[in-house]
């Protein structure tokens, strides 16, 4: 039933967050909490899509993709909601836009200099790329007139919350249009060996007993890692923005990073970018509308769509560059090293945020 | 010669015009006119696209579209000038650009929609969208710049007119180039279907008449229509811009809506794009143009390309989604989903305008 | 051993040189040596881009193509250094700015519409511009955000020479990036004719004498060009970014206009675009990065990638217009027309400025 893979993986998600409890109630160093409940998550993170990978067996094409986006964000759900919570507005605004920078720039220019440097060009069909770039330049739309009517002082501006919920129902709607569209078996679907079955599957007991325990530890580890983070950001000493952007972003995305960079290494362009940019699609189109809608629903102040418009530009910039470099269906070291050097501008801006 | 849908176009477009100078005449109420009033106008531009296409047999193909151009539009002009002879500029502006934006992200977003929904993906040639798209742009950026001038203070935002008088210029010279470009059979040419000939042609005088009738009901039409715009608008407690870019956008264009989606769920994308965006691409690059010289002639005042810089955003955002969505040929419900979607958050920011 | 046409390259560049020494020394006119200094600094780079090609028969492709990239811009570099030193900050960012607005868009789109009158339409292998086009959208985000950042008073733009260095440094990691692609024999490689080599080389150290000749030449032409530069901008009453973006960018780029064009009459639009975007993207991402470089080393007031916001969009604009009119693989004269329509209506912008 589990292969030796699913034991590391679960020993290395379930230890870590037995850790973090332990560090958070033995009020270890925060940094140790932050760095311990990171890999707990990432972990976790894992754990659960193996689960719900191995749950599609038993469901409808349709109901595992729709279980899949649901729970495949879980833990970043989880830590959103509890910084929310906690009043941390900004980090959750930066980490969330810091993920989407992450992969579309870094972790795509990464896998491309990566890929080129064994395979000199990486040759894949452009549909898949050009159908997200399309939908990540309605969430970046989504995010940039409202920051506009905000800072121009709009009428509109006066309601952003009530604007947020519109722009938000916009995005969900149009998020499952498009999970219809790539279950539906047009040709832009997500390659199918992006899940390959493994030699045998779990039973369903033990798929819903994983997801399940998995869910719970997200909830406990989340809750300490999401406590750990400001105290962390001060001891650091480095700004609000640059610990959401950079540091939140890369370990919050470490498991699409490694497959995304492991397809491209074996010239597999196609799944690379699709698991890559697949992972940026989820958080602008499923991941922040429903965190415009929790954090109506619990009060407080409301998540809304108005950000700060450095981080509105940074987004269009990089969608539009994402969409010259993957347009041709061709990628070389330095369409890479183009994805990475606007990743580190955008960075170094923020260094001084 | 008529054939029975010809009558049933002069009918509607007849008895509305008729119907419309009754109820101005007899103090209807102003929502009324404006209702009546926006169908005799749609009957109109219907009436006024036939009798051109059957003058086509009389002339030259450069002619052809050379009046095609220059009557297509007439009634959308005629509204135009005498909204701005009201000193309603704001209107004018929004309807401009919500005619654009209506066309290019509304009714394509529709007409894919409705498309793959029968026929799963639209498949189509990109060359066509291409050429119209950096023509668009090119309008946009015409009307950003000086925007952005007027924003920012520059000397040349103290110039506006001049620089209006300018811009216009020059994208009226590039429409004559893409006129006479697609003239040229290249193979970007509009689709011939796009002007199927009748079993039986309109003779010559027929043409002419119905020509010459329907322009000066334009004419009368549109006086009364904007004379009741203004006050329906008041009623209705809807802000202007929302009116301009909504309520007249869509009424304005009701034809090409419908011919263009008829086209989609006949599977012919590149008719329906072709109709629908070279609709967008007139007014932006002849009719914006044309008023800017008529406001100069009128004196009063001038009809500048500044206009609200949160439209001008909108203006671009939509042209770079309409590029990405048409730029491999291919286009499915996610991409229908992502442009009406784009559309219906501009629309909610100037819901409260 | 020389060509014909190598002395008469040697004779306009050795006479121009030496008249503005003359006209300098005498007390001439300013808009004189200025002119005459135009002329002789577009001779100088002829001449050494003539030499390195020679040169590159007794190098390695490799190294051939540094030495290219290094002394190609030399005349322009050597300039942009004593305006720096004069203070001229603005109309070096001008003329730095304007070479690729002017190559983008006026250049190449003279070149389109030259090549489509005599060919109809254009065709193309877009793998190159589009590379080229990534490239550039990169340079100018590194001009963008920092331009935003000083704009809207964020913490980074207090910092904004650090920030200059560390764009400026990513931007010549990325250039060694894409030139060691462009000579790495991937499809995307600059195609071969464009170093057709003469019927005999020169020897070596011909190729070197009359580079070491012509690199001093422009040295001292450089510093009497600037010393009048600014005078005659005032006595011609035009603006300094005016003068900066149309003047010194024509003046400028001069040569490469001349045989841009000329590969279009031929119908060699592949060399056409690769001749005239590969000046724009070595200003962009190799002369703008050394001068930050420069200016920091030679102290005073830095020059910073803090540019006229109004710079910064037009760039922009002009970048995703030339996306898309190269993506296709196919240019005609409406393409050509929209380029240098844009480019009329930035001008004008700065005709006020």
């Amino acid at each position: 039933m589990l292969s030796k893979r699913d034991f590391v993986t679960l020993a290395i998600a379930g230890g870590a967050s037995a850790a973090t409890g332990v560090a958070n109630y033995t009020g270890a160093s925060h940094i140790l909490v932050f760095v311990i409940g990171a890999v707990a998550l990432a972990g976790l993170a894992s754990l659960i899509g193996e689960a719900t990978d191995h749950l599609g067996r038993y469901l409808s094409p349709a109901a595992t993709g729709v279980v899949q986006s649901a729970v495949g964000n879980l833990p970043e759900l989880c830590v959103c909601i509890f910084a929310l919570r906690a009043g941390l507005i900004e980090v959750v605004q930066a980490s969330l836009i810091g993920s989407i920078l992450g992969n579309s720039l870094l972790v795509l220019g990464i896998a491309f200099i990566a890929g080129s440097a064994r395979h000199k060009v990486l040759v894949f069909d452009a549909a898949g790329p050009r159908m997200i770039a399309a939908l990540l330049l309605l969430a970046v739309s989504a995010l940039m007139l409202p920051t506009l009517a905000s800072v121009m002082h709009l009428p509109a501006g006066a309601h952003e919350d009530k604007l947020a919920l519109v722009c938000a129902g916009v995005l969900l709607l149009v998020f499952l249009v498009s999970v219809r569209v790539m279950l539906g078996g047009s040709e832009r679907t997500v390659p199918a060996e992006a899940h390959v079955q493994q030699e045998a599957g779990w039973p369903l007991w033990l798929a819903l007993t994983i997801l399940a325990l998995a869910g719970t530890a997200a909830l406990f580890v989340s809750d300490w890692f999401v406590e750990a983070l400001n105290p962390a950001i001060e001891t650091l000493g480095i700004s609000q923005a640059f610990a959401g952007l950079v540091i939140v972003a890369i370990v919050g995305n470490a498991v699409e990073n490694v497959v995304g960079i492991q397809f491209a290494l074996r010239n597999r362009a196609e799944l690379a970018i699709s698991v890559i940019l697949n992972s940026s699609l989820q958080v602008a189109l499923a991941l922040i509308p429903v965190l415009v809608f929790a954090s109506y629903a619990m009060g407080g102040t409301p998540f809304t769509l108005v950000i700060p418009p450095m981080l509105a530009v940074a987004l269009m910039l990089s969608a539009i560059i994402g969409v010259v470099v993957t347009a041709d269906g061709r990628a070389d070291m330095a369409d890479g090293a183009a994805l990475v050097g606007l990743y580190v501008i955008i960075a170094a801006i923020f260094w001084w945020g």
